[in-house]
């Protein structure tokens, strides 16, 4: 297996939840850049356990720069980051570190490391590794906005309370830069109160929901991404799939394109002030893998929080028997909240690396 | 931009629809391998257009191997095929070249590449540029079915009207096969029919369709894939996205998961004669994106063919002036039954590079 | 194994002598680059064995560019070409295929392919193959000259014949550009007709004579390569030894440096116009994995041709026993001269994959 | 600029000679290996420079897994170390910040980074970033040896004194593995005397000396590395050019090479005890990029040590003056011997990511 990804910006992860820290290299950055120390801080902030309502956890993502930033400046080395576990409860695992749980990666990195990967909450599978995908996502961002390039991402849905939707064609930056500033990012907070209502009274009945993140990037120039293999819906889905629990991601109109018909799925063009621009936007601001000037969107599907405290079925693999298990802690009982700022640092992360991409052979003409 | 994908399988596409050719070239097969040109020659026709119903192109796929292959087996060395380029109207597409057709890639690619990119019949952005992808799919079938992994696609819906669902957790590997051969690939025959219907008409109407495509793997081992950045779903979604057309990406239950509560979504497992299995298959078969051994369901979302012959609004970039378009020629008004070759394809490259990576290091435990 | 080279601009070669043809696929250029066809042919001819001297064989490297170049201008789609192969004499080849050749990969190729490599005249391994990298290396000569930047090579030695040294601070970019165009590319054409008598004299005694070939890069910005792992030594290191018959590559002063002390050595600073340089070049214009400004002078080793005619003792692979083999054929007694434009060629794309990694991230301070 | 090398094994360097730390995280390895950590401190003791004779400076090469380490065994996740940086005089480098270290890359990191690299001490630059390499190196080893491959390496020469050479055909692996358990690694204990005399003249003449390591691969199958471009010599050569102070790097007879016949230069076959072997071993091993299972040997040029406290003329990049520099402080007049593990490590680090490649597809035939 491999925990780097990009060709221009080369990302390389690791750590375990319960192990010494997690943390991430970045390769690719220019020297010179001054970091927003705060800013990254304040992501971090969004996907911090404590942070969230409805959860019991207080964790620290306190990070830590151990590498190629010099004099309050990326110095164009490797630039690394630690974030280091504090709130270890490791003999919790060790007592039900054969019994499968249910939806989560036991069995299966059980199967692909025969029984030697760290299996201490999750291990390197935890939700806890996307803590250096938000860090890096924030430095992506910093870059982006300096280009007038907004990622905003909300609860679309949870469970089967739904948010009002992004205007696809009209994004209002501003309501996106709003909204994710919110403890409970949505547009409306009205449809965030029943949402938040039925994550409590879900977790009342030890049970857990799910839910779809929408996200807008807004500002885009025309040209960036390609078609096979770099497209943008190919690198944004690779790095979005690899966030643990997402279980789909659609573009534009996504599956729901496939009940139009072609005169109304085709975004046809328009001038408006000179610049060609589409009267609707049901292909997401990508055609042929490459944006069209017009806002990104994207929505990505994560599953119920697999951790809930009633009993369940399932294995024990040291016994191979069939057992029952309820798994206590302080388990939040919907992570889509926290997961907005991933998805968002996903797709910077996936966008700055297609924009080196597109700047890199200029000077050849 | 890059046409190379993979790293122990690493393939590399070329060429243009209205061009000489297209063609890919295989990196990382082991020498020694006896490809059955009979087998590639069936799936090619499955995505050949002349073979489908409702159109009228008549294309020839006939392959070429130019490198890597003596006296009926792999060499070892780069595997390269072209296939050629025959029914070409280049002169059709002369006379619209600043017309950006709504819903094709006209657009991003003059933004991309300033103009520059072969804009006869969608280039290097074609629907042909799939025919190398099936047929590198086919080497990859063969190899796995060696292995007893048979993957199958079928279509799901077109437009509103839906087949069946695979079952996820006891799909029929022999029902997958037949439905694969059929020339309109779908289990229930009498949905298919009015799926056929469905496209007569909209065709009539000068209009397209999009659809569904449903996708089952089964017999895979558990233990194939990794958590960031080398998911199954993360591989598999990166070429699905490739394909042309292809608006959403999703495994298992998909977005429905989201509207699940944790106790239905979580996959509880059970023994089934000594071995581990799931009772469900909400998670289509990956956990922390690795294989458990049950069959990985995805569905693919394709939007529906632009190319419509009713008139629409757009932007001539010469004169940046707003016209109407009316596409010409004989376009398939629905390609979601030659999208399952494709998807079937995209999945069996995909799956072929994951199982090299599990492999490789076993001989140093 | 892996037909394919580089991050920003990425080569997938592949073909054999004795097949069909070989060829190239470039991934990374911009679109809108008008190539100098006629220059390419003229680079194709420097290493074409039949305009070489003391060759018999005649072989024509006629290229087709087959994907990628529409309107005599690249179009950002990847970039392919093969040349195909007329002078073909299997037959000659099989009786001799289980004998394994010395100083050829055959015996190499047999145990990493199990015996099903072809065998053909080298096949894949086949100095051949170098025309494609000839062809990329044509068209990178075209762009990195536009910079200013100039790549020449001349036969340094042939066995223990020595040509004048290129200067190693001063070298004259005219002269490098006129011994380039030299049928027999030396700087003494007094060395020259040396080193032909010498060639005609190992031909006559069946035998063959290897030599080394000097490299000036002149017109580098400071600034070009990367520390860890991407240093220009080790990517022009990679491809030149990715050559046929390559032992060995120096910097600079090379092996020599070894025996100066460090205040010979080192390469003092001075100012020239203000300009920074260095009094000596005994680094070879690299420090530290990067360029400093000053000509990149480096050396590639190559050994004699293995294919003699007098007899040599060998295996039979298929029967096991001890033979003796005499190679007939109208081999090149020396290929040095032809490897000339080959290194240059290499030196010329791994230059332009390190000049993309230097302007990709310069938008975003 | 990337810190990633690899695509079986893949690793990411980073860190600083007076930042916080260095480290590397290593990708690729499988699950459950143990690794043998008082042989990892030994290495890192080989390379590290208060063991060696001639320096005063004493360095601790204390290392620290951070992640993919759990109940003494590898997870299968990526494998994370650093070691710390204790003995950091920053301030010493303030004062001279701007003044360009002759043989240094003061210059060249000022020039690619514009000033914002971290200059204390060579920063990313420093050969302290060879410690993640040997550690790195000394895993690659252990899962070697058990293959039953040595990689052992001597000082052929410092300055003007040369060592035995290693016996090309049959080279002894318990001499190579008693050779490099010396504190001075050399064959012929008598000529390390006179190197030794030689290192401490310089030293008192403030001045530095170069050297050749010489290395030998032992118990290496035929079969492993490819042609074109992950040919053995490609893929050494870029790590071993990836080691400050390296400017050149050749294989069997190397240079030399190109001063022999054909006749001479071609290791003919012989049948010993049913093995094809070679009568010599002028290509070192290799034979179109494979091995060929006799010893693969190479040799690698190490320029004297640039910092000298005798006066050098240079230039102050802030001043834009030419100025003298002296260079204080504890420097090793020669790091050669230092350099001896660093080279084993490139070379182990190497051919264990072409014997992944080598048996990752196996099972397909």
């Amino acid at each position: 297996m491999s925990g780097v990804w990009g060709e221009f910006l080369k990302i390389s992860i690791f750590g375990e939840s319960h192990g010494k820290c997690v943390g991430i290299i970045v390769n690719g950055l220019p020297a010179g850049l001054e970091l927003d120390l705060a800013f990254i801080r304040r992501e971090l902030d969004r996907r911090a356990p404590g942070k969230s309502f409805a959860t019991a956890r207080q964790e620290e993502d306190e990070f830590e720069i151990i590498s190629g930033y010099f004099n309050n400046r990326t110095t164009g080395s490797p630039l690394s980051f630690v974030i280091r576990n504090n709130d270890q409860h490791s003999r919790d695992y060790e007592e039900i570190k054969n019994i499968m749980r249910p939806g989560h990666a036991d069995f299966t990195a059980w199967s692909k490391y025969n029984g030697f990967h760290d299996y201490r909450g999750g291990g390197h599978f935890s939700g806890r590794l996307t803590a250096p995908l938000v860090l890096t996502g924030a430095i992506a961002k910093q870059i982006l906005m300096k280009k007038g390039i907004v990622i905003g991402g909300h609860i679309l849905s949870i469970g089967n309370i739904a948010d009002t939707q992004i205007d696809p064609v009209n994004p209002d930056p501003e309501l996106l830069l709003a909204v994710r500033t919110r403890l409970f990012p949505v547009i409306s907070e009205e449809q965030g109160k029943l949402m938040q209502e039925s994550i409590i009274q879900a977790k009342t009945e030890q049970d857990s929901l799910g839910g779809v993140v929408e996200t807008a990037i807004v500002g885009l120039p025309a040209g960036i991404g390609s078609p096979f293999f770099d497209s943008v819906e190919s690198k944004l889905a690779h790095l979005l799939f690899s966030i643990p629990a997402v279980k789909g991601v659609e573009f534009g109109a996504g599956f729901a394109i496939t009940e139009m018909r072609g005169a109304v799925a085709n975004d046809e063009f328009r001038l408006l002030e000179g610049q060609v621009r589409t009267a609707t936007n049901h292909s997401g601001g990508i055609q042929g893998g490459i944006t069209n000037g017009m806002p990104v969107i994207f929505r990505t599907a994560f599953k119920p929080t697999p951790s809930i405290a009633r009993g369940q079925k399932t294995v024990d693999i040291s016994t191979m028997q069939e057992v029952e298990i309820r798994i206590q802690g302080r388990h939040d009982p919907c992570i889509v909240p926290r997961a907005v700022p991933v998805v968002e640092a996903a797709a910077a992360i996936a966008l700055l690396e297609m924009m080196i991409e597109k700047d890199g052979t200029l000077w050849m003409i």
